[in-house]
């Protein structure tokens, strides 16, 4: 059962013999093939024949087409009809647009529509910054991205990377109760995209930039935060440093050792490596090397190159040169936001007493876990198969209800390590160990906390 | 109380003497403010004082004020505070966006969210026409405007016409099922605008054009249906277009007239006046004057002016020249898309017999509906106070609906023919007369008609 998952579980609806054996031959048959039977349901029972419909979790289409076949294989069995769990799931989209006033009669759609309803646009034209008030612009983000990084998949475009964002969209109003909005931009150019969220930021309150190429998300979220009034943050840069971060806060406590004193190892320059460090330097980290698949960077490793040369200035204090590998011998933690299988546990041997790992890269880690784990004294991934899952989930979207909730205009530095803090703090001092650094994505205090941290920041940087 | 709207219901709140005469004494006064008492409840009551809330159309922002000072004159009463029951239902806005899937659990994460989401996006990377089916797209239109001409308001830009687009969207949910968002473009540049609806279009199924000045409606709409493969819609033109045939169907079918026989005259050739001359010749019309404020319009009168030139060749095939009270002499029809008290019923006189007065302008008609109703035979207004209101909601609902369920890519002028028949015929034979034109926007039946024959349309266009 290796890698199966029911991101990709599927229904196969079965004819077979009406015979006592029948039901145990096609689970038997399916769990041979590899995979999980999660549900069988008898569909429709002649003298002769049944229908049954058995759901299962697979792997991949190959090993889907492997089941099929050996579900026919078996004598007097005939295979329907395969459908795909999540492909149903979404059928149509996965959000909704629904009215929060009622239209029963004539009275309700004279006041949420005309004629009442130009008071209000004639308030706000009178005062525009009642519109945040006034309208959905109180609790609307808009999720924006140009498809060019969609998951781990690269540039699949704005079409594809739809279903991705209406999922962001969903979670942010699950755990936050926020409402966000996709906005699929047909465009790379830099130029087009921050005139484009420029146009058309007057309905929202907050831009959370999702699945943009490096290093043009930088580009586009600097300018963006020139142009507009309103909070733009990029969840692969700042969400992830934001989960990183309270998880490093807690492995630190498990292995009892502070920031100030650690030697961190950072595998990837990416949106979400420069991010990390970034935090990491804002936190109070000293000693940060930063690797990217040529080895650490050095002030000589980045010159010419403006994305890098920051890094390059604020790390690696003692002028560090080698490989990743290198890197790692005698470093207290390691944080992998890079590729798949660039270590083995030997390397992880090499580290420092009480190493801290979070291999982050996705579907695949840095390092095995496993193997990471007999050297290790705590070891994360973004998995959700194993323990310590670090999950962006657990930071936007109480990022958002607080920036909502306070009307900010700009998220500092300050305000991305007070989330972290928020976000560590919701595990116990007895809850803690090694296997419980981060709290469960459906842990329904974290978002409460994080917003009122970004409540707290904000009202700090802009005092009433 | 004349002029009163429940677009403009305020409740009091009052304290006032606990006798038995002050509730009779402060609606008495209320009632003498020219106010319309709708609710009076008790909120807090003691031995000698009570405190009340009264609820009441006023009229407008002045005449609060004298109900408030009216009441606060009372001796022994205090004015604690005065609501607007309009500004309360739009507090926090008016749309929500959800989650159409679970997210409970892991599982559900797994499917909607990240592993399982990954090969959704491929497979729409693979076959781009999937994401009809498998995002939002299915369903979603956007309402696009740029706040040019927002109501009868004028240019009051992005923010405060967001209030008009968050109403339309909740029609859009609760006449079409339609899932709309709003899209309030900060700019007024043409092609600004075309570039920006053009790069978030992935995520709509069909693009509703709304409170766009002309004559910058007509390029942008037109531009967008040459660089979009979804269908796209100008409410003010076509939604105006089809409801006005749809009622004028109805009216000729009253006074026993064909479209074909009689002499028609448009006030206003903006976008709704243009649109409608269009709609009407599609029909059959043949006998068509249209008037801007400075009288019919001719082949000579138009030149020069691309917007108009295309109606001075297509109308007024006699060469009629004069003003609009003149063009009614003897006219069978007036339909009005202008500006308010344009005419008197003196004018309506002089019309034929059996004559039809559309008087759409709004808040105020181009003439009193009750002069009209004295020398034509049948009347029909914008408002909803009045019998045979005209109101786009009978149409963009069903469109939508029609256009998403087809897949259509485009809205031919026969579409629109189409859809307004749907409108007319759903007054039963039995049913229509001069009061009864069209149906009530509530009318459940309508929605669905429309649908039907914008599919039934679309499929006549590019068969299967």
């Amino acid at each position: 059962m290796a890698g199966t998952s029911v991101g990709y579980s599927i229904t196969l609806r079965v004819e077979a013999p009406a015979t006592t054996s029948a039901a145990g031959e096609l689970t038997g048959v399916i769990g041979r093939a590899g995979a999980l039977v999660t549900a069988l349901d008898v569909v429709e029972s002649r003298s002769d024949r049944v229908v049954v419909d058995i759901s299962c979790n697979a792997v991949d289409s190959p090993h889907v087409e492997r089941i099929e076949k050996a579900v026919g294989a078996l004598p007097g069995v005939v295979v329907r009809h395969v459908s795909d769990t999540t492909f149903l799931v979404h059928l149509g989209g996965k959000l909704e647009v629904n009215p929060k006033v009622p239209l029963r009669h004539r009275d309700d759609l004279s006041r949420a529509y005309t004629p009442g309803v130009a008071r209000i646009c004639l308030a706000i034209a009178e005062h525009p910054e009642s519109a945040r008030n006034l309208t959905i612009k109180k609790n609307t983000v808009a999720v924006v991205t140009d498809g060019s990084a969609v998951l781990g998949l690269g540039d699949l475009g704005a079409a594809a990377a739809l279903p991705v964002m209406e999922g962001k969209a969903a979670l942010f109003k699950r755990f936050g109760n926020v409402d966000a909005w996709p906005v699929c931009l047909d465009t790379h150019d830099p130029d087009t995209i921050v005139e484009t969220v420029r146009v058309i930021a007057p309905v929202y309150g907050g831009i959370n930039l999702e699945d943009i190429s490096a290093p043009r998300c930088f580009e586009i979220e600097r300018r963006l935060r020139e142009v507009l009034d309103i909070p733009v943050f990029h969840d692969d840069q700042h969400g992830t440093a934001i989960v990183v971060l309270a998880a490093l806060t807690n492995a630190l406590r498990v292995v009892g050792k502070d920031v100030g004193d650690v030697r961190i190892v950072v595998s990837g320059v990416g949106a979400a490596g420069s991010a990390t460090i970034r935090i990491l330097l804002a936190n109070g980290a000293t000693d940060v090397i930063a690797c990217d698949r040529h080895g650490a960077l050095t002030r000589r490793r980045t010159e010419g190159n403006p994305f890098r040369s920051w890094i390059g200035e604020q790390t690696n204090p003692k002028g560090f040169e080698g490989s990743l590998s290198e890197a790692l011998v005698d470093a207290d933690v390691f944080i992998g936001v890079s590729a798949p299988n660039l270590l083995t546990g030997a390397d992880i041997a090499r580290m420092a007493e009480g190493a801290v790992v979070f291999a982050l890269a996705n579907p695949d880690p840095e390092v095995d876990p496993i193997e990471a784990g007999r050297h290790a004294a705590v070891v994360a991934t973004g998995r959700s198969d194993f323990p310590n899952q670090i999950n962006n989930v657990l930071a936007f979207p109480g990022v958002f209800r607080g920036l909502l909730d306070a009307g900010a205009r700009s998220i500092p530095d300050s305000m991305l390590v007070a989330a972290a803090r928020a976000i560590a703090d919701t595990v116990a001092p007895d809850a803690l160990n090694p296997g419980y650094i981060i709290p469960s994505v459906f842990d329904p205090a974290v978002a409460p906390a994080v917003a009122a941290a970004v409540r707290a920041s904000a009202a700090e940087e802009a005092p009433a």
